[in-house]
């Protein structure tokens, strides 16, 4: 194990494995080849084109595609496809959160059609006299995706219709009863960039990073059944922890590493440095 | 003016312009097309050879390619073509730092051969009562390269032989009269990296970033007449004038624009978050 692997797990997409898909001339995902066929002989939402798909361009608006895709996917959830993992919730489907959305999908949808998903991660860190500390939450035992494992302070998925930061003092509320003054002081400082790959499905993700110094006398506690308990951790077991094991969420891993970075935990003569810190932020920009 | 602006300064190359040159089967630099004939007319040393250069195979370790190279440099330096600018100061050939180097190179000559240059950029940072001060010093007006300018606290070129902490603990000294004991306190905590074109010249280089939290009783003096004077700026001043002018030498912008986003002064659902982060580690790849 060491930093550059988790770096290389989170990234280990094979591009040519998947086609990219547009809504007219915006690239807005990526469907798997194996994939992108089923789809495309079980609806007529998507045509080829020049070894890539299009979406409809007859459905001319946000809400139409929307609407159309979504009539599609409860029809594959209904039949099984997206296990117990639909979760009602509307994911933004744009190659930058800041842009308006061209549509929005079911997050339990989005890997399996390689749209960008965005969301705050969020380090807690506590500057104690013996030095500087990271609240580390474990993720419920019954969380459907990663149970048990290790997590960010704080995280989330964005969703659609809400911003960044009103969303992480959100999650501060519910994940961890941080009140929102204090979850206020937040601060964006980076954001970390991967393609990862399971089977047919493609994250080509961006994670905000968020840091919180927070108070010695708080203490985060669960507050929605996500987090099963939360440790104040040294920095230095963090550090090892992440070096030396999987025990965090594989993406989680990168947030941390990018907190090392900044908060110098590595040298500069180190040979990996410059390697590290670069692959934080895989990136494949827009067209 | 914007903060992408001095990004894209940065990032002025037309890499079309110019051909990679390689010491057996690495990539060291590149040669402008305009420039390469008249070192392979003037020389022996380069072969061209499918779009590319290959030095002299005959010169088969570092020592025999230095000495080969230098006899070459200075015959041009004895016809003009370094200007004032030589500086008998020897710079590591490698597209990574911490490899051993292909060969060293007069630093004058770097940018005429597309040499990756390293070099530590210091942010020198005092935490105030009323908020972040930076120490920002005044180039030289006698200095041969962008005299009068503002730039980092600390910087300097990497030469060949020492470390990058080492090194920046020596400029400290010599820059800014910042004891050891107190430079020793700087982290590493972010490179730079960008494709900078100057008519033939061309810069493929990395700044490493350090912070370093200064004792509001110290104050920085110029050691070595680099300098002419430093002041100390609330760091919304600084903020401002990165943003709003070309006050600041124009890479020393990148690393301040690193220090505003690791420090929590950009928003996250700012619409160019995401492009600053990423601007400012422009990245050509090894082969």
């Amino acid at each position: 194990m060491s930093f550059l692997d988790h770096i290389e797990r989170c990234n280990n997409a094979d591009l040519t494995q998947f086609e990219p898909w547009f809504i007219g001339g915006q690239r807005a995902g990526f469907l798997h080849r194996e994939f992108a066929p089923l789809v495309a002989s079980r609806s007529r939402l998507f045509a080829r084109c020049d070894g890539s798909w299009r979406l409809d361009p007859a459905l001319d608006t946000p809400e139409q595609r929307s609407q159309a895709v979504r009539r599609f996917l409860v029809e594959l959830r209904d039949e099984g496809h997206f296990g117990g993992l639909w979760r009602d919730e509307d994911y933004p489907v744009s190659w930058r959160f800041t842009d308006p959305p061209l549509m929005t999908m079911e997050r339990a949808a989005v890997p399996w059609f390689g749209v960008r998903a965005f969301g705050p991660h969020m380090t807690g860190y506590v500057r104690r006299k013996d030095g500087l500390h990271i609240w580390v939450p474990r993720r419920s035992h019954t969380k459907p995706t990663f149970p048990g494992q290790l997590d960010n302070t704080v995280a989330g998925g964005q969703p659609a219709g809400v911003g960044l930061r009103e969303n992480l003092i959100k999650e501060c509320a519910e994940e961890a009863s941080i009140p929102r003054m204090l979850a206020s002081q937040a601060r964006a400082v980076s954001f970390i960039s991967y393609l990862n790959q399971s089977g047919p499905q493609l994250k080509p993700d961006v994670m905000v990073c968020f840091d919180l110094e927070m108070p010695e006398d708080f203490t985060p506690r669960a507050n929605d059944g996500e987090v099963e308990s939360f440790e104040l951790w040294p920095v230095r077991r963090v550090f090892e922890t992440v070096r030396d094991s999987n025990a965090f969420k594989y993406n989680c891993n990168l947030v941390l590493i990018d907190f090392f970075v900044r908060h110098g935990l590595f040298a500069a003569d180190d040979p990996q440095f410059v390697a590290i810190v670069s692959g934080l932020r895989m990136m494949y920009t827009p067209l």
